[in-house]
């Protein structure tokens, strides 16, 4: 097999209409693409496959909400506040980079040119091979072994630094806009949230959602209800999600619009087991835990998950269920074990909600790509909700045998402390109330020290004096029959553009000998097309075969696409090898004859040729995915004749 | 059956989570919902069925595309200066109100007063009956017989009036703010798209969407490669689209955001034949075309397609094709064929690309609502699209005999032209390559009358003289080869959520004598949760059973819903009526000793008792739509068993 080309794969794409840049005749706009049929077909596949996978198979609860936020959701959520990047201005052009990634970059590529630099007046045979392997220009400067080391602690922590942090690096390192060499300005945060305003006043603000995952647990209670009140349960939502990047590239892997499939998977904090661990505890992942990375390595462990819970590498039993099912989904759909791994992110780079999160890496040519999020938002999103809203997210659960404990606790006197407080009782009140077990003690003993008197202060700024007169703090033991607990929430999210293109390079091939001849080798369940139906000409003596045949494979819910063009047969075929159509039925003179149509498998090319309903029933079995093309090979003659090309 | 009853429905629909407004635990905002699992599941399947239905079947070239769009594209298309409605703010209190639908309510009432004071002055029974149909209060005011025709007349003209027109009706007829009495601001245009900037700088202006259908026009080019360069053809697309309406009503039949699924189908304008036109000519469609509508008449007629094509009742062969293509679709999903209707759009109230119109109408307790929209919208969007971009948006399509007519051209000898216009050439060139032929023969017949000099005047502003010693205007003898042509599209639009909230009323029905045993009876296919799967107790014994059971089910694509709650049997069927759950498969103790289950139907409530993989096939059949009940009831005894309440 030739090396793999991305710029010929880019042409195929381009050519077949799999996608295409949005308003593409108004010159486009970065970080927006249309699918064409293939791509359409292909991603409603990855779809619907991931609906069956997940959805169906766990009973999940889908919703489908929408997609204009209310700004009060998104401020609550934190996103309003921190759902930013920073950037930076050419100070003359005005043009804007994402600093991060412009830092990054510079480093990098400096980095290069220090390893180059190093190569040349240590082997020069070495040095010609690895120039080779880069684009563009890399200046081949040696740097100070102090800078080398600098540089190479900035590109791992480049993920962590506050804007004015990278406004030092940028300075003291002496990056400048790449392509005028100005001068940069200070960081700024940018907010990656495309901003609306809803109806006609101009002041009700809306987002377009970052996440499908905030309308899923503004309707916790609902779900809950509809779940008959058993926990634990998942949603989960399919839909379109935005941020508005401040420069995309990377074709489909960056994008301001795209679709995700999220799932919400509500637990009992103290109980993260997972009723279906067993059916799946022996699948082995290729995991690249904290430990692994925390060394500077990148080779991943080969484990089975069962094992990579019992040793706590991964946390809990549902976290690992989810990591299993995400490994299954997405070989299922063609993605190659060997070009994927989990990797859990280090502390410092979790989200701001996250306690614990892996992501499904998938390798592309633009390297391991993160692809499907796996998190453990802990109660975080129910917890700000609920305090801003005031509508419990919570869990209510009978006790089967009733929780009794000691508690501090405090017994407020109102006939005393309403006239006594007045106008701040409220304030002074709220204060109280909102104190822990351990804050009570201590107030407690302020008031012992201080003879029955002490000041506290309060949220509006004011310090106001309680006395024991009118306050008890006591231990009291409490009796409990419903426990309230807030569900921790594990997310499996995934991208699902990002995961259909890595797709698409795992599939992608050309055939032994002729780089032209592109192969797509979708699974036929993912294809875009499963079968081609070809007259060998055409003579109007096949347009009724054609029609009928037709017709019977969209009973059997088989999308076709017939290609009754004058082009070869050959040519013909290899079109739909690109659009990674799996099988072909040709109609020739034969066929008009006796009835017998030729079935081509796309991998393979060969072909057998049998009675048409025999045909359509293998097929159908085929496109299933209940058989294989080698068993179908194995029961009939394999049909010989020479491709025409 | 008793009459309907719309707030039991909408209390079953909450009640169920069908659907909720959109962060109502924030206090939602008007026109956004979330559908529910129930909502979404039966949404999931109208848009399969749909896919099925339409694209598969006809191959049609199915995108999804951006939803923000370049606001230059919206511009051209004419959403930038015409997607708008006229609102009105009370002067005190600054309330919005849209203007059209202010006056209409208002006017509205004031002919319902009107007719109830001439009711009691003539017949006190209807009268009586009459008001109690009305909600809130009418007062019996009569009118003045002018007046009364007045307003009859604004009525039937409300959807054409233009700002101006609404703000002397809102004065002469002493319109005012409806909860305040006070005074109406004079109307002002309000955009019906929600604005958004894409990107850093804030220079780049979009808008989310209103249709779908402007991404596929922008496509075209690549849809006719990818077909191969043959016409005709047709394009899809379903996706969310937006429209900020000033201050939406009705439920889900008048929101900010909604799916859509859209077809462009992309004909010859001189052959708007349809080949499969022929397979539905005798289905007969109830039609209340413009001819019915002029007399004041709203009487459908009930009309074979093909006779309506032949009488030119509708214009073409294509667009009678999609109006019964439309009619199976909805049929088929469970709204019922009387309360279905095709109105023609009247020529003043058509779109501003439109040039002819049909709405699929559904009635439901909120009137008769258009649910698809079936316009012909000429060659106006990929002409206009042209004309910006210079990118043709044309088919060329090759003759089998060469066209060979005259035709009046010019010639410009621009040895002559150049040196004499000098830096005004461009200009003036420009200007006279664009007459048509007409312009030409009367700029001949110019220079002619003004002895071979005239002026022309051009796009600057400015006159130029021109003279026959360079420029020759003279008929030829034109050979073409090749055709070149503006395909015009025939646009079947369909209001996904418009249809889902239609086909819940029609389905919708209480059991005999009981109020409260409401049904929605979806048809299999359509049904939000395939089968409900009961234990008779949640005993441990029925577990096991259950699970495999499931997993069965699920390997056959059926999607279920377990049930093992404490409530009774009778409880959880009726809780899965609610969701039109058509089956339901009971586990009892006999199921533990024999291996056999009962299966339950939602409509008859009848059951059937077999082994569980006779069960199952049957189910899958029915499911499938492959037999009916009645049929299933025909071959197997029907089990006898009182329902436990």
């Amino acid at each position: 097999m030739t090396a793999f080309n991305r710029s010929s794969l880019e042409e195929l794409l381009k050519k077949r209409f799999f996608y295409a840049p949005s308003f593409q005749v108004y010159g486009g706009v970065a970080g927006f693409y249309d699918y064409g049929p293939p791509g359409c077909a292909l991603q409603s596949n990855i779809i619907d496959l991931w609906r069956k996978h997940f959805v169906l198979e766990e009973e999940m609860l889908e919703m489908d909400g929408a997609i204009i936020t209310l700004a009060d959701v998104l401020k609550t959520s934190g996103h309003v506040d921190k759902f930013t990047d920073w950037m930076v201005k050419d100070v003359k052009t005005g043009d804007i980079f994402r600093a991060d990634h412009l830092v990054e970059n510079v480093i990098e590529t400096r980095l290069d040119g220090d390893k180059q630099a190093r190569l040349t007046t240590e082997n020069d045979a070495t040095s010609q091979k690895d120039k080779k392997k880069k684009k563009g220009t890399i200046q081949a400067v040696k740097l100070e072994d102090a800078t080398k080391a600098e540089y190479e602690e900035i590109l791992a922590k480049i993920d962590n630094y506050t804007g004015t942090e990278l406004g030092e690096i940028i300075r003291n390192h002496k990056i400048k806009s790449p392509e005028t060499g100005n001068d940069l300005t200070e960081p700024v945060e940018f907010n990656l949230m495309f901003e609306s305003s809803i109806g006609p006043t101009g002041h009700l603000k809306g987002y377009l959602r970052p996440e499908t995952a905030q309308g899923q647990f503004l309707n916790f209670k609902k779900f809950l209800e509809f779940n008959n009140d058993k926990m634990p349960f998942a949603s989960a939502s399919i839909g379109r999600s935005f941020r508005n990047e401040i420069s995309p590239r990377s074709g489909l892997l960056r994008v301001r619009e795209f679709t995700m499939a999220e799932i919400e998977h509500y637990v009992d904090p103290n109980n993260k087991k997972h009723v279906r661990f067993d059916e799946i505890k022996d699948v082995k992942l290729s995991l690249l835990p904290r430990y692994i990375q925390s060394e500077g390595k990148t080779v991943p462990v080969e484990l089975a998950i069962g094992e990579a819970v019992e040793k706590k590498i991964v946390d809990n039993e549902t976290l690992g269920y989810f990591l299993t099912r995400t490994h299954l989904f997405l070989t299922m759909l063609g993605i190659k074990p060997d070009r994927l791994r989990f990797r859990q992110h280090m502390p410092n780079e979790m989200a701001h909600y996250a306690c614990d999160c892996w992501d499904a890496e998938i390798q592309s040519s633009y390297g391991w790509i993160e692809c499907v999020g796996c998190a453990d938002r802990s109660a975080y999103d129910l917890t700000v909700h609920t305090n801003r809203t005031k509508e419990k997210l919570i869990v209510r659960e009978s006790l089967a045998e009733p929780l009794v404990y000691d508690k501090t606790v405090l017994e407020i006197n109102k006939k005393i402390f309403g006239p006594k407080l007045r106008q701040n009782a409220k304030i002074v009140e709220e204060y109280l109330t909102n104190l822990n077990e351990e804050q009570l003690e201590a107030l407690k003993k302020e008031l012992e020290d201080g003879n029955g008197k002490t000041m506290v202060s309060c949220a509006d700024g004011n310090q106001y004096e309680i006395s024991s007169d009118f306050l008890t703090i006591q231990k009291q033991t409490i009796t409990e029959h419903v426990r309230e607990y807030i569900p921790n929430v594990i997310e499996p999210s995934f991208g699902i553009g990002r995961i259909l293109y890595s797709l698409i390079e795992h599939v992608y091939w050309t055939r032994e000998g002729d780089e032209q001849r592109a192969v797509l080798s979708f699974p036929p369940r993912v294809a875009p097309f499963k079968c081609l139906l070809v007259p060998l000409s055409n003579n109007p003596a096949f347009s009724k075969l054609i029609r009928d045949l037709s017709s019977k494979l969209r009973k059997l819910h088989i999308s076709i696409k017939v290609d009754d063009s004058s082009n070869s047969i050959g040519r013909r075929y290899s079109r739909n090898d690109e659009l990674g159509t799996p099988f072909a039925i040709t109609i020739d003179f034969q066929s008009v004859i006796d009835g017998t149509v030729t079935l081509r498998e796309r991998d393979s090319t060969k072909q057998i040729r049998e009675k048409i309903d025999t045909i359509l029933q293998v097929l159908k079995d085929l496109v299933d995915e209940d058989v294989t093309w080698e068993e179908v090979l194995s029961k009939y003659p394999t049909f010989v004749q020479q491709e025409l090309d």
